[in-house]
């Protein structure tokens, strides 16, 4: 997606080879007609899939996630929510999640009344790394009964493992933006 | 706001004489369409204000605020972070706040480059009890020199001091369901 790369390379800032700042667009200050742009391409690669529910966790993939939704018919979105204190009764969906960013681990909670056997559900988030977070997903979404159709990330780090980690298990993964490489003198390197 | 009072009464939950759950529309499961209109109804009312940027605080602020914007020209949104580690550096202004939901203080930030004295700023949100978190961001606003033209409030606990309190200082809050009183057996009294 160029307008999307051209975003990335005009106002992110690569803080060094695994740390890129978004902040200004996308998860701090949030341009939302960007968000709209992002929410149609994600429309155009999973049309005809039937995806009838979008699924996100807290916090920075809630936006994106809320006004990726009206591209798909305003389907209901919901977001799993990071638990400080582990207090999760039977009425919950759990899951332990490595952050990345970070760099520690946290356990997300998502409500079983939110996630039925009839959902087809693209899971979005900002960024993809090394794939914890989405790991974590797919498992409540097959505790459900639901059906995992693929993932929309606006960013992922193609030099760690989470993507294609995941398209290996048979997943589909569409990133709006794969870096493979990044650092403060070069700049980034996208995929083709 | 009809609209919402009649989905407030039809899905949400009365816990208790302090506790509504919303999970299923507002702050768990989202519905982006009972955003848009929010959004329009917010609109309506600070129409002619020159809002050109909306803050909210992360996590369940975040859907609302980006949908909102939507309805003022895709203004720029801002959330605050919470934050955990209190190392926070003069790149950002920060705030303690006190959660009624959570029953603990935490420390919000938000970088300075993200709130200017061009700013003309309607903070959004889903709940306002007793005031605290709204409180914290107008400081945010005033030691940025933006100015703060008003809170735009889905639900409001009426019977918690936080809209008087911000309402006696001058503040504009726009709350688009007030609750006088609520209870399991009797139901939500919405104030007219």
């Amino acid at each position: 997606m160029d307008l999307l790369k051209e975003r990335i390379c005009r106002d992110g800032i690569v803080k060094d080879d695994h740390v890129l700042r978004v902040d200004s667009f996308l998860n701090h200050q949030v341009d939302v007609t960007l968000l709209s742009e992002i929410g149609k391409e994600l429309r155009r690669r999973f049309d005809g899939e039937g995806i009838n529910k979008i699924l996100t966790i807290e916090a920075s993939g809630i936006g994106i996630a809320c006004i990726v939704a009206q591209s798909f018919d305003d389907c209901p979105v919901v977001f799993a929510k990071k638990n400080k204190t582990a207090n999760i009764d039977d009425s919950f969906y759990s899951t332990r999640i490595e952050s990345f960013t970070h760099g520690r681990v946290y356990d997300v909670m998502l409500s079983k009344e939110y996630l039925n056997p009839e959902d087809r559900v693209l899971i979005v988030d900002d960024f993809l790394a090394n794939g914890c977070a989405l790991m974590g997903l797919t498992e409540i979404i097959e505790e459900a009964g639901a059906t995992f159709v693929g993932a929309g990330i606006v960013i992922e780090k193609g030099f760690q493992p989470g993507g294609d980690n995941l398209r290996a298990k048979g997943y589909r993964v569409e990133s709006l933006a794969i870096i493979d490489k990044m650092d403060p003198v070069n700049g980034i390197t996208f995929r083709e």
